[in-house]
């Protein structure tokens, strides 16, 4: 059994991305919900990491594809994609779940309790491949993201604060690019054509060039000339300014701080910007298109592409402004250079994990990395799986990973393992508001058949959702220590008679893989039915399309409804040439609808799009349903209350 | 012959810290001054460096004593202290600089050749301790850091980049302080006393207990009880309420980059933060008090201390408001229990090297880490040499490696080595101008002995203060190949007659150690001289008799002047209890004096003091001589514009 009973968000391990948007709606949670689990820091600091250069070579990585990063993480190089390309990948799992409750039904355990069993205990070759969590909200409400119990990756103080740096990079690369645009508009509001010219293009030591990146310009321009003086000066006065409008600008700075006052500022206050104030804000850094571009990307030359293409405002004829315009690209290359490695890490039974990337799931993609999918899937080989995880429910992440990240990677999937539990599952059939903070209600904690029964219709709306993509499911039941074998056995059954592929309890939390062994056997077995893998929807659609085939095939909408302005959004990036991209919706997770408190299978309701957003360089239009915080906050007692760090062992304590 | 010649800001490699006061005043410099230095990256490339390890296990560190990042870092653990107690210290070297141009005169270069003398040339164990420098510069006007020509640190590109992550630490470790003081005030502002308490000492699970930082906080305010049942409801009010004033908070945010939008911002607009707008800053990341402490401390018990002191702000009473008061100390010193080990890394001909924090040398005292010099002591054993490099002019930056960083550590410096220029003195006997960005007058290319002689007074000045000091003193002259033979001589002879106890040119920029082995040996001389080091003044006078001793006696002031709140902060923080602590001056180093433009010696000058602040972690008190800009800004092509990353080959370009 599992000790999961009163409060089971530390099972939830849903990254911390899906809790800053979970968490933003109930920013007065003034204490931590999980001071009661504090053996999961106990648990990970019980074992002794082997040393990760152990652990690289038992995977079959050779001396210098990794770059070690103390005696526990190691950066791993992506020249390995070439050595392994002629290898076959291996099995592909994505781990989805039902529509959870506020506290989060444990998809991160599954994907530790499951390559724990393939590995540990049945000898087959696996890899977990997670996400980062961003460190805000592990000083804020939510505390760390590193698994829980028995299925967790260890060392957890390590992956919870700095790793190897990936988030702090992108903090620099976002900002830098976020200091540019400022002080670009400064510059040339404040100079003649002539004197932006004399700086851009200075002599030096008697010579005058244009750097490669100021060609590049010329050369969208349709200017072909290459020597500076030979520029007439109307071409002089297109290449030197931006003309950005400042009104238009999207790109935000970010901090990876819960740091609720950022959410709106006013900037460029200072005597020394001569009056050009703007309204602006700070997001969370993992809301940085910057990090939804990691993710998605493929190689060096890729992610340079990408930095190059980000969308940051528009200029005064309505027309896109570009990283690339900004003379930024490169800089921002450099920055990521290393991030662009994704990291390896083990879980508590010493089995390979790659953390890379964490998008948010709601204005980005909210899945881990591409690189790490493509390396750990050769690296595990033809008859190996990795196992990585989707954000929010299936309705969102899962059919975020099909149509953006597998169209990204050409990846496909083998099987989904969609996660539920008794809980969530008895507050769709009708039970009582679940809060984080406050003691659940007797109905969850007794047992109810009749709302395990009703409320398996979220359970079996989301096990057809996968079926819309042609791929496998494998419902894996959670466990709770207050679940009675009848509410289990029940579950199981509605989940097998609604078409899932197998359907079967879980106890990693409490038993490590052990406790997931039938849940690995039914993987296994699934990866070898017939897979017919399908996008829900072609790219050439026109926007509205894509989004209306989302809102009615995934989520049960009768239909959508775009605001003036969202209308006006479509029209103009369709005008741009963005029309074919994928779509990314940024609805909330705690329901089918756009309505948080209508649980179970919403049905007629009408999406409202109030706004449609584009992240140009991760190569997406994002379509707001309702208004999403990138911003969390701190509580009135931070999680920071009760971390600290003991001077004499170097132990940290506190960290859940 | 040194190609300095024409420019020779790449020789200067003083620490960005110092740049960016540089630069703030000269914001308009919009191309690289540099770009003729290319060869500093490709000197760099050409040299492979050896393998970290390999390095760790040359100087005699344990396996267990290194935490490798990537091939060319480690971090190295600061147990090596406690193993090494009983070794005996090395000699300790202290490079400092004359007055210096806006370009620099080249202690980092100097520090670098010395070294790789030492132990390249002349077979003496030796280390140099540098700081790191800020990524804000890198991309903005002054680029790398690293040093230059054949004394430079190699790989330059980590060594100017993330690094192993201790300023994004600082970074991180600062904004989750400033998020809770605003969340805090925020938070007391709209809940009542009991709310307050309620949700600060929660019950969780049946049981309610304070955790031991607010029973720390309980202790200070003189109340002894354990149980929150049996507080009073006035005893309640004082826990729960800090009763922060808005007006007095001095903690500001910090980003590592060149922003100069956000030198003045206004926070808190959103809706969610219900009208608690106020004003507020952001500072470049190496301004953080936080960094600081990391030059300062000695141990993680001490940081922690540290960072628990620090004084955000005052209360509604005017006493000072803590970090430990906000419940934080803990979490940062998680955040930052990584940063407090010294990096490895090595020069150009494979001798050892600490980078290892990088403080402001105005509003902060501008030197590397005690730390990574204690442990560089032990290491280089009794007969070897640790050379560290204070920023700024000898009369700021020696002066504070003396009266702060030397009280902070215990240490006693063997010799100081002074580095001057032929341009610097022809500077200061009555040269034109020098400007960053315009090309270098015939006074300074063409031999003029008479502006030498005359310019050598400063040179005199500085050696003088050293003598206050009581340590020998060793004259560095960085040759440039315009310097003719008989200025070269004529500097040496003046510099000896000053009471050096020898000068030397030195050649490390194009020769590498080999140019400098006789300073190495000059060096080595000096050090088994009489040392009588003393500190300047007792901490025990008044603050202001304290600034009067530094302004009189190093700077050459008739006297001092106080403003109004100058004189009212003094008195507050006496009040407070912080008047022993040791004076940091935040002065212009381009003059003695206050005024940038009075160069040579200046004399009968008034200094004023226009405000007084201090950092109470760090412990010093830091009178404000002028105004200081701790954000620089980007120019209307920042250096981004020319760096790169080959997406084949992984290299970097365009970092100087």
């Amino acid at each position: 059994t599992s000790p999961q009973g009163i409060c089971a968000c530390l099972s939830c391990c849903s990254p911390l991305l899906e809790v800053v948007c979970k968490l933003t709606g109930c920013l007065e949670i003034s204490w931590p919900l999980f001071v009661f689990f504090s053996s999961d820091i106990e648990i990970s600091r019980a074992q002794s990491p082997k040393a990760v250069d152990v652990l690289a070579k038992e995977i079959g990585l050779l001396t210098d594809e990794i770059e070690i990063y103390g005696q526990t993480k190691a950066k791993v190089r992506l020249s390995l994609l070439e050595r392994l390309k002629d290898q076959p990948d291996g099995k592909y799992v994505l781990v989805a779940g039902i529509t959870p409750t506020p506290l989060g039904e444990g998809k991160s355990t599954v994907t530790v309790g499951l390559v724990q069993a393939l590995t540990a205990h049945l000898n087959i070759n696996s890899f977990a491949c997670l996400r980062q969590p961003s460190q805000g909200p592990t000083f804020g409400v939510k505390g760390g993201a590193a698994g829980g119990g028995y299925a967790q990756v260890i060392p957890m103080e390590e992956f919870n604060l700095h790793l190897t740096g990936d988030i702090h990079a992108i903090t620099a690369a976002n900002n830098l690019l976020a200091a540019a645009i400022d002080a670009r508009i400064l510059h040339e509001n404040t100079q003649s054509d002539k004197s932006l010219y004399n700086r851009l293009v200075p002599v030096v030591n008697g010579m005058r060039g244009f750097s490669p990146i100021q060609l590049a310009r010329l050369r969208r321009l349709g200017i072909s000339k290459t020597d500076p003086e030979t520029l007439t000066e109307e071409e002089i006065s297109r290449f030197v300014r931006l003309d950005i409008d400042p009104s238009t600008i999207t790109w935000q700075r970010v901090v990876d701080t819960n740091d609720r006052f950022l959410r709106k500022i006013t900037v460029g206050q200072a005597n020394t910007e001569k009056g050009f104030v703007r309204q602006a804000q700070f997001d969370i850094a993992v809301a940085s298109e910057i990090m939804a571009i990691l993710a998605l990307t493929t190689s060096l030359q890729d992610m340079k592409e990408r930095l190059g293409k980000m969308v940051v405002a528009n200029d005064q004829k309505g027309e896109p402004v570009t990283a690339e315009d900004l003379g930024v690209t490169g800089a921002l290359a450099v920055l990521m250079k290393d991030a662009i490695k994704p990291t390896l890490m083990q879980t508590l039974e010493g089995t390979p994990v790659f953390v890379h990337a964490g998008p948010f799931a709601n204005i980005a993609h909210g899945n881990s990395s591409v690189l790490a999918d493509k390396i750990a899937l050769k690296l595990v080989g033809e008859n190996g799986f990795v196992v990585t995880e989707a954000g929010f429910g299936a309705d969102i992440g899962m059919e975020k990973f099909f149509n953006i990240k597998c169209r990204a990677s050409g990846l496909v999937p083998s099987v989904v393992v969609l996660v539920a539990t008794v809980r969530a599952l008895k507050m769709h059939g009708g039970g009582p508001n679940v809060t984080a903070g406050a003691p659940l209600k007797k109905e969850y904690t007794e047992e109810n058949l009749q709302l395990v029964a009703d409320g398996c219709c979220n359970l079996q709306k989301q096990i057809q959702i996968t079926q819309l993509f042609g791929v496998p499911v494998v419902v894996a039941l959670n466990v709770f220590k207050t679940d009675s074998p009848a509410e289990v056995d029940l579950v199981c059954k509605i989940a097998k008679e609604s078409g899932a592929f197998d359907a079967v309890p879980c106890n990693h939390w409490s038993a490590g893989g052990r406790g997931a062994i039938k849940l690995a056997q039914a993987v296994e077995k699934a990866a070898n039915q017939k897979n017919s893998f399908k996008y829900l929807y072609s790219l050439e659609l026109p926007i509205v399309e894509k989004i209306r085939i989302i809102a009615q095939k995934v989520y049960g909408a009768q239909d959508i409804e775009l605001s003036p302005v969202a209308q006006s959004q479509v029209d103009r990036y369709t005008r741009q040439g963005f029309g074919n991209l994928p779509i990314c919706m940024a609805k909330t997770h705690l329901s089918l609808s756009h309505q948080p408190e209508r649980k179970g299978v919403p049905t007629g309701f009408i999406l409202p799009i109030s706004e449609v957003r584009a992240s140009i360089g991760a190569g997406f239009i994002y379509p707001l349903v309702g208004t999403m915080s990138t911003m969390p906050g701190l509580p009135t007692r931070p999680c920071f209350y009760d971390i600290d760090l003991d001077p004499i062992t170097e132990q940290v304590k506190g960290l859940f």
